[in-house]
């Protein structure tokens, strides 16, 4: 039977279950990545496991999120990343060499390998034919430790690039016309394949930018196959030999379709404060809107060719007096190949602040705009609050029409510019991979180093057979990660210390929430659709554990954050009935009796909102195995009852 | 007769008072600086004197130490900066030109011109033959506003430089060397200026490390003659008509003299806590000291120069795998110039991380190192807490040592190294002010932006006649402006904020002690020797008094924080027995009967400690100006009341 090439790499690496959308499988993971700001807790867990060696063909551990350092708290982070990496057989990028998807694209992705890391943005790798999904810490190190990854079998959308980009149109736009049609919601449950004429001009670090920000979608991961593009970067990368071609049979088929047409896609630009705001940057331009910031980089737009372009754009300009532009190149190679080549000077020549290659700006880690600015991102979120600055607005577009608003000072079209500059492809990348240190030849000699912000991994207890729990919030659609367990330079820090960073729990939607819940004890939350989207960070699980609350009653997820909530022992409900969530109060006090013989007997559970003196039907959607782990009070405590 | 250089500058700029070390003199001032954390405060102050255009010959604002932007603070305080430069004549220098000292060496300072700055390391500008000096916000402000500059005469001490600086052995050896003879209370009262046969051989950068670092000793300031160095290095910049040959009759007598034999010197370097605890290195190298952390940088060490030798040391290794290495480039001119000729890409590949062109962490703004790391810094300052980890161990030494470090791993001297690398002095320096914005033609037009972080200027009352009040907290010897006002990532933010800012007022040396003053309502302090070294910052005596601290009695002051104590009112006293000091104790009531007639009637004061039932006498040593000052509640009060 034709084949789509989700289908062929999951069926690859198929472990369990039935390749049915919307049925539990479990597939095999050849790689791993961790960033810093997730890595600390995942590596703690896989220490927890007690398997001493990592079984996955390659793990990296990257540090990219916490570089600021204002205090000793990530300079700790990161000797402890790097002893434990040597220590148990995990690659280890030091401070400088970049953020994790640039890297990792460069570096060491493969096409049809399975990638899963504990970042959401794993999906960049996708350019390169991967098929690479952000998960929880917790699956990483179970994934790790040599464990499959559990995941409901996706839908795959086949969409289709008809044509050729124009001059000033980039990736980005084509991403962010994806968004304008799918939404932040329309990828949940769902790979997003891209095939057609369109593909083949687009070369992987193009292809990367698409699959990253697919994760802005909802989307499980999204694809490209790897075909004659992949071959030479892969080639020019030193790494000729990892190329394997790829693609989806003639006559696969597809759950959904959707095309783009390259031939009239104008630039692109995601309004305040959603990615799917999008609208035609033309369509912005007559308002002459003027712009106080400007940043170029995140591991969506700092690659080699970004980076060339931003430099173009700026040689003989300046950047206008009235914008701060912020530049973070993606890579110790992109940065090392623009130093050696003149761009980096043009760059600076014009004005630019260069930052560390880090994510930097994109997670709130410094270069907070100035009170009511206008921000103008070449990243892949805009969530309100996100840049560090609760009033600013931000907008993401392509590098394009970051370089634009640079020069002129607002948001304009990049074809005000004048002549698109061609930027040559180099001959090869410049390869040196010395900030990439290999695990440890001899593990018994490594000492792991523990500072005093690596605090011990709190461990949910076992569901109790009745809950009666008062609501500790109530909120509405689209409520992201970062909502619940924000960034930022202030929170990033206490990553690896839950009782410390539980203090930021929900405090930008309402800053009381720590103390209430805390004082309640046990509570649970109300939401509306698509709760949890955004970053992969499971302590937006963990977090409000550790303050009590035991379950969540939501009319949609975004799926990580439901897998976190799972792997954590919160029990994630959803309305039969949308309606019901109308009926709930903040305070009201929620009653579940005979629990877990309700979650056995099949997918529906009675609520009683007993303040209200009402009851409605939830459904739970859980599988027999996830349904175990929530009983056990998470995949932590599952696990351990399963090794006994 | 004959005169040595700096009573040349000051007779040439005297407004008033007699040319005899320790009695007060008036000044007139050419040029003043000033960078954000200080400036947000000194353009308030000149705002609240309604001058509309400065009058000084030439004005800078500065950005180079609230560069992280944690919050939306820094880039609102920026905003104010540049709009409020822009209405009042001022030329501002964008973030990312630079830092004010490297900067102002390069492009602005001019032999022979009077240079006052709100940043203690002010002096950098007398590697020029500048007279420049640090002082408050206020002092700068009351320049710019045309008014005098009122110091102490002092005494001038000859550094006399013999011989030539070995290979591996640089400029910041020397001053290390002088810290080792003088101590940090050595140049109090004093102007250190450097002559003898080994001036010739020091080009101005690296004058400029050792006048920048003479901050360190205490000093009013430090001065290197003008001569052929100083022609070629202002013809590199462009700026040869701002040449001026200026040198002390060779017959000019001194009040101390220091001869130091730059044959013999060998590779220093300073031990924690104090820039002065200096020893050669190889005193150190022979226990292999495990280093974390290397950071050169700072506008002691960051000159084209300093960076290119770190390229070259760099070129062909790699930092040792356990080390972060972090670089900042003290301007955009040494920044793009780098990036130009292909250092910064050796600097890159060996596995450096890049930072803005900025303070950085010489600062606390961030790269703060890991629990209980040694950190060997480039850096002019290694007070316990600064790096923004308590418990670190800093060691300051020159770019050679550092790069040493850095590739070895361990604290060792240069020569360990090898070959000496041998640096070319560029043919022109690259030459680009486009980062620095002339003031507005129409300054009507300008509107300031004021963030909600700009708050208004609390201003002190007049001085009652009667003291009695508690005594709030006891200090030691060389209590640094770091103690009384803690600066770094967390606290400069609130730079232009003194209500929130004085909650951090002498925390690190008992976080009670915010709280405690205010409760108390008026209060005094007890010190010891050097009371107030450090940096120029005012708001080391302005949060002070907006929790009630009235007066400090110690047992010597440091120049910068004395003038700005009296500056914002608090009577700055002194023991005339130091063995009083044993006798008083925290919470002790101090009281001070007929204070106006008792300090207007001579020299000395008498206390009495009620609690003890003793009494003490202190001595003022104000002049009759600084008394007016005094009675009137500060320097603003004063001066508005002589405008009346």
């Amino acid at each position: 039977m034709a084949k789509n090439l989700t289908q062929k790499i999951i069926e690859a690496h198929l472990v369990s279950g039935e390749m049915v959308a919307g049925k539990e499988i479990a597939i095999r993971i050849d790689q791993t990545l961790t960033q810093d700001a997730t890595g600390t807790m995942a590596y703690l867990q896989f220490e927890a496991m007690g398997v001493p060696q990592v079984k996955t063909e390659l793990s990296v551990s990257y540090v990219d999120h916490n570089t600021l350092q204002s205090g000793f708290e990530n300079a700790d982070d990161h000797r402890f990343l790097q002893t434990v990496a040597a220590k148990h057989g995990i690659h280890f990028s030091r401070p400088g060499n970049g953020i994790c998807h640039q890297v990792h694209l460069e570096r060491f992705a493969k096409p049809g390998k399975t990638l899963l890391g504990s970042d959401s943005h794993t999906p960049t790798a996708g350019g390169m034919g991967s098929l690479a999904m952000g998960a929880g810490g917790l699956d990483i190190a179970v994934a790790m430790a040599g464990g499959a990854f559990y995941l409901n079998m996706p839908k795959v959308v086949k969409v289709e690039l008809k044509g050729k980009l124009k001059p000033w149109t980039a990736a980005k736009d084509i991403i962010l016309e994806v968004l304008r049609h799918l939404t932040v919601k329309g990828g949940v449950g769902r790979v997003i394949e891209y095939t057609g004429e369109g593909v083949a001009s687009l070369s992987v670090p193009e292809r990367a930018t698409i699959t990253n920000m697919g994760a802005e979608l909802g989307a499980t991961t999204s694809i490209f196959p790897s075909d004659e593009a992949t071959r030479i970067y892969l080639e020019k990368q030193g790494r000729g030999e990892d190329f394997a071609p790829l693609a989806a049979d003639a006559d696969a088929t597809y759950d959904e379709e959707l095309i783009i047409d390259l031939n009239t896609l104008e630039p692109n630009i995601a309004q305040p404060h959603s990615p799917d705001n999008v609208v035609a940057v033309k369509e912005l331009a007559s308002k002459r809107i003027p712009v106080q910031q400007v940043a170029v980089g995140s591991c969506t737009n700092s690659s080699y060719v970004d980076l060339m372009r931003l430099a173009e754009v700026l040689k003989g300009r300046t950047v206008h007096p009235n914008v701060s532009l912020v530049v973070s190149p993606g890579s110790k190679q992109v940065f090392e190949m623009i130093a050696r080549n003149g761009a980096l000077a043009d760059i600076l020549a014009a004005g630019a602040r260069l930052l560390e290659s880090a994510c930097g700006p994109c997670i709130g880690m410094g270069q907070a705009p100035s009170s009511g600015a206008v921000s103008v991102r070449s990243f892949n979120r805009n969530f309100e609050g996100r840049s560090g600055t609760a009033d600013a607005s931000v907008y993401l577009a392509s590098v394009e029409t970051c370089a634009a608003a640079a020069v002129l000072g607002y948001i304009a079209d990049p074809n005000e510019l004048g002549e698109f500059p061609a930027i040559d492809l180099p001959e090869k990348y410049l390869v040196d991979d010395r900030l990439v240190l290999a695990p440890a030849e001899n593990p018994a000699d490594v000492e792991v180093v523990r500072g005093p912000n690596i605090k011990p991994l709190p461990v949910n207890t076992a569901l109790a057979d009745v809950l009666t729990a008062p609501v500790s919030l109530k909120v509405g659609d689209n409520i992201t990660t970062d909502h619940i367990m924000p960034a930022g330079a202030k929170v990033l820090p206490l990553r690896s210390n839950i009782p410390a960073i539980s203090e930021h729990v929900y405090v930008r939607v309402d800053p009381q929430f720590p103390a209430r819940a805390k004082e309640l004890g046990k509570s649970v939350i109300i939401g509306g659709h698509n709760y949890g989207q955004g970053s992969s960070r499971e302590h937006a699980a963990l977090a409000p554990m550790y303050l009590g609350v035991k379950a969540v009653i939501v009319k949609s997820y975004a799926r990580i954050h439901r897998a976190n909530l799972i792997n954590f022992g919160l029990l994630p409900l959803t309305f039969v009935n949308e309606n019901d969530y109308d009926t709930i109060a903040q305070g009201d006090e929620i009653a579940i009796d005979n629990l877990t013989e309700q979650i056995k007997a099949g997918n529906e559970i009675t609520v009683k909102n007993v303040t209200k003196g009402t009851t409605f039907t939830v459904t739970h959607d859980l599988t027999g195995r996830q349904i175990d782990i929530i009983l056990a009070g998470g995949l932590l405590n599952y696990t351990k009852q399963q090794a006994i």
